[in-house]
């Protein structure tokens, strides 16, 4: 197999859908991201508990009306005995809803496509890890970022250790859709992105800051040790935080001094839209990635000149040649990324299935794992920072869980 | 409706494809492009002049091998007769098929989707133009630059006066792919895009320079009066430009002085992977737009400080937000430009039909006659640079046509 | 007066220099920028502590014999008694001699204009800061950064009020020369900026991280609370640290919360040559400046298009105008912004003395106190860092200090 | 030697200046280019027509009442006969005065160093060129441009054959001050520039058309064949252009296909004030420059990434370090470029004056020969515009000067 677009079948799996109804804005990108490449076809779906809403929702996207559900609960009892049932659900909806229904479609043997962050609480997160464990339906996260050729370029350049030893890593998620008190004039995203019942305890940190960590993870391989986190609520009446600084300590490779890190996640970044960068310096090479030009990686080996690698482009590695779509020149973006998620989601659907058998070295889709690592994360920084930034580690954190 | 991407109804239209087998480029492109929105499902083929491979294709697509046709005739006249028939055709072949391909679809009353540019010989696309006008049957040329979001928020720009009176308007299509002679390693898209039998009398001014000549009418509105062209092939054995240098004179508007520009496409700048710019200076305003940032657009009134206007941003128009699928920040690209054709394409054939009766200010697809005014200006091109680069009006091109 | 760079008399004011002989780097710095405006002709110097390099030196500089010294004791004091003395002396030498330098000069009358930071340790600087303030001699700190035009407009913006509420402070300056161990390599700039009884407790933080630190203070006009900092040496055997990771808590400004900060210093960020950005985030506006591209200010108003200000462009305000020597579109740079504080000196000088009368709202120059402020910063990032990156607040070393 | 700036001897050597009185933006620019290295001082002037407004600038300036003149022919003798005289003139006048004032200099024995373009008329500049022929004293070309390390850096990376063979040079020199009718609000730049009589023939083609020109022929070595230009005026009113679009051939270079190219140099272009930029594409690599950011030099090797080759950094040849001032990361411009052009003019005279005896390769200055070959370019082009842009051969216009 060459390219994650390509097709594995010729017939696209059936997929179903819970949350993104009318008005939602990650439904409408996991359904483009689905369909991209042809891997999926939307066939049902709970895509709203307000069941008009649902019935508008699904006739407009071609969905018949007997596969039109009003509770999750049901929809995935009816799919399993349905010969011709979905084979994943993509779960779009509010954090808090992540873990019912992610643990109902898993347990109906469903394979999971679950919006980031993993559920709204650390708990529920170790609680869900555990049923995956024990469930055969493979579970993937949708940390899109990870997605991006150019960030698997660089995961790849780490790997192979061109950087050398990882000394520095910086990673920014800056916003200012939050910079006024969005949520007090009836905004649907903004209110339930801070309200810590359907967020969970933490705002830019949970919403933004986990993608940040997640990329840093991917890219760079290392461990966090732990977090000093200070976080704030820089607009009135705001329940959770908007902005975020962090400091960052990784678990020690081999016998080189231990990587450091910065993170910022801030919704309050006026003049921002939506910029995530990310930078990693070693002891052989740098390496910077900036979302707002996603097609290009800079990479600096030491005593060298920076060179622009660019998505299909001449200087591009084998992870990131099996991301793409048009060639070099002709700008891919968000979507295009997203949808890679989706490709590696049914390239893993089919190979368990075995109807696919060929494997590549840089398959990767974000997990269950990754999802806890990254709740783990999220309750880390909120924790160091109701404790005046004090460094909090993520064993610590392991450590209190029930087993 | 509030945009493009959004379903015009609950199935999609069903589509064919003639050229675009395995190994093609372009094909792919246009079935992303085709499926990202959900607007168009692939169901016929004459995917390759060759039956086997024609057959490969046809399979790994999903299409039915009833529907997998070897020649485009005999698909027109069959899937014409069928009560689930295609309603429109996408033609991807190299351009000397254009011609008779899109003829006979048009003839059998099936709307086409072409790619440019028109056709390989300006006396076919004149003929064509003929045909359209006494066919019900749609013609949409994929001129995809024109779905860019902030190039359509230049133009309204531009047509809202914003602009003044335009004067210089500069476009550079650099491309570095055929800086040797690849086409005599036997590299497929080198080698018809340098055949004069397939690929027409134009090189670089016929592959990328009516790309760029389309954007500058597409966003100008200006009128092109003349052009005097500098064609060369530095590549040693090439039988078509690789390098195009033109000096543009546009028709007046009002009692301004009338605009000139400049225009380069060239297929040996080493180091450009795919870079489209495009410039246009008024008396009031001036804008740039980079295809390797297409997400944003400089704008800058006459002594005020140059503003990033950023797609889905809030400095974008109506005529942008139109044509946008996630929120700013987020990048899209060529993907989603080109969907954004197939959705115009959509629209109109729906609108047709009466199935869907909304309309805006702001729909448009490239047309035949854009498509016929880009093969005079190629034809212009080639003539001035035969003559010493003097310059050659478009009108005298339409003198010498029959009638 | 309109600009900095117009002469403010018409002879230059004699000018000494105490360091910066043959192979120091940023004596020379220094002298351009001197000289770049003709506000100062150097005339006396003790260049070296190796008489024939000073000798030498003077030679190739056009200082008379009799004005080569090597004592700066013995200079000050020469100097002072010479009807023709220098008015200012220019202090290039490592850290650990400005403190008695400066005391020597300013103890002669002779006023100093003296490299950052102000001294290698803190309660030197607090004497110097007392010595300072029993003198009649002005004293000026070259933190170069303010100089910049941009940087200027940045501060008047922020004063204006156009930012409301700072809520945001990001300030990273990143190199990466001592990726590698060039101290125990013999390069005389490594050797003495590693060397703590030469540079002092800091390394990166004292040497970068301390403009870093001024640039926000500068800008912002935030009064800094507490740090929370971790520093690391990653190249072994080094003695200071060479990346410092910052978190900032800044003084209350009205009722408004608090503003937080990040800051990164480091000289080990490879691929980076010297690159200092400053983000400021406030509830009405945000803006960005990144040194590679000093002639810029990023500035964005809630709910508006990000605007480009260019130095000496139609968006530059009077703070920045006022430190210009050429037309926008005409790059100026590091030695412009440089000899922008001397030009702040010599009108400062010629004002003490009566030669000017005339005084602009925008005049600034670093000063003793902003040099007692950056050693705390650095004393107050050590210290935490020291302690597991507890907040340490500036309160706590002054009251550490003896009265 | 290792570096332009460093001093060539102790002390400066006495430089005049005709023209740069208050008001003027030339003047000041060649004031500070000349001071800042200390290779030059200014001690004699003919500042100015009016000679009340010749004496206060002279006596702002430091000029001794004796040495300020009204006449340049008077200030040409009387300095040529002091035993303490100016060794070197600088003309920083209106374009038509260049010819008499540099003749009566040259004749006088005193090297002049002198603005662009060469003189207004063509014929003036074949008479120049004989002058300077028959005269001991240098001629130096202020075309700043090539002051520009990164530009250095280009010139010999072209000169050693890196990027093969030259097939496409773009460059253009953008600017918007004249996009309204300045000159008739009695803006001094704008009435001289843009009057015949003292401009020449040539508007934006002259004034920075010219510079574009220079730039083209000092980094790609090619020769000029012929140029086919189509000039307009914008502006009502305007008596000169105010934008200049080329086509241009150059001679063959060994057996392969002689280089094309494409220049614009625009004052109405709304958005720019300064942009100059030069792109270069060969057989074996593609260099690109931006006088935005000057520090920077995109190079791109055929089939390579594009590197970032910065000024003073490591991939920074010999031609380039010799021009540069501070470490890289420490931004250089206008004025540093411009410095160059007078450190190559006072290491010249030192030179032919055996006070300097080494050399280095990278030594250069704009000379009367660039100079002349100029005002051809400028001629040529006016020619080809006013005969509808017919190509024009410079070989023509030399055989149309009498001998």
């Amino acid at each position: 197999m060459t390219q994650l677009s390509q097709p594995f079948a010729a017939q696209p799996l059936p997929l179903g859908m819970v949350g993104g109804g009318q008005g939602a804005f990650i439904g409408a990108v996991h359904r483009i991201a689905a369909r991209m490449d042809g891997h999926f076809q939307l066939v049902s779906g709970a895509l709203s508990s307000d069941a008009q809403r649902a019935a508008a929702s699904a006739a407009q996207l071609g969905i018949a009306p007997e596969r039109c559900y009003t509770s999750y609960a049901q929809m995935a009892k009816a799919e399993a005995a349905r010969p011709d049932g979905i084979r994943a659900v993509a779960i779009t909806t509010p954090n808090h809803m992540h873990f019912p229904v992610a643990k109902a479609f898993l347990q109906a043997g469903i394979h999971v496509i679950c919006d980031k962050p993993l559920t709204a609480q650390l708990a529920e997160a170790e609680e869900l890890a555990a049923i995956g464990a024990r469930s055969n339906a493979l579970f993937i996260l949708t940390h899109n970022y990870t997605g991006y050729p150019m960030i698997r370029a660089a995961r790849q350049l780490v790997a192979e250790g061109q950087l050398g030893d990882i000394r520095l890593v910086k990673a920014d998620y800056l916003q200012d859709w939050l910079a006024t008190p969005l949520e007090q004039e009836g905004q649907k995203q903004a209110s339930w992105r801070t309200d810590p019942a359907q967020t969970g305890a933490g705002g830019a940190i949970g919403d933004i800051g986990s993608h940040a960590y997640n990329l840093i993870s991917f890219v760079s391989g290392l461990q966090l040790q732990a977090v000093a986190a200070d976080l704030s609520s820089f607009v009135e009446g705001r329940r959770v935080d908007d902005n975020a600084n962090l400091l960052l300590r990784f678990k020690p490779v081999g016998s080189a001094a231990p990587a450091r890190g910065q993170l910022c996640a801030s919704q309050i970044a006026t003049g921002k839209e939506n910029q995530l960068t990310l930078k990693v310096y070693g002891s052989k090479a740098g390496l910077e990635w900036d979302h707002e030009c996603p097609d290009q990686l800079r990479f600096t080996p030491l005593g060298e000149s920076t060179r622009i690698l660019t998505r299909a482009g001449v200087g591009a590695n084998a992870a990131a040649n099996r991301a793409v779509r048009v060639p070099g020149g002709h700008p891919e973006g968000y979507l295009e990324a997203f949808a890679n998620i989706y490709a590696e989601a049914a390239l893993a659907i089919r190979q368990q299935a075995g109807e696919v058998l060929e494997a590549s070295a840089h398959q990767h889709y974000p997990s269950l794992h990754d999802g806890l690592e990254g709740m783990r994360f999220i309750a880390a920084a909120v924790r160091s920072s109701n404790q005046d930034a004090r460094w909090v580690t993520l064993a610590e954190l392991q450590a209190m869980q029930p087993a």
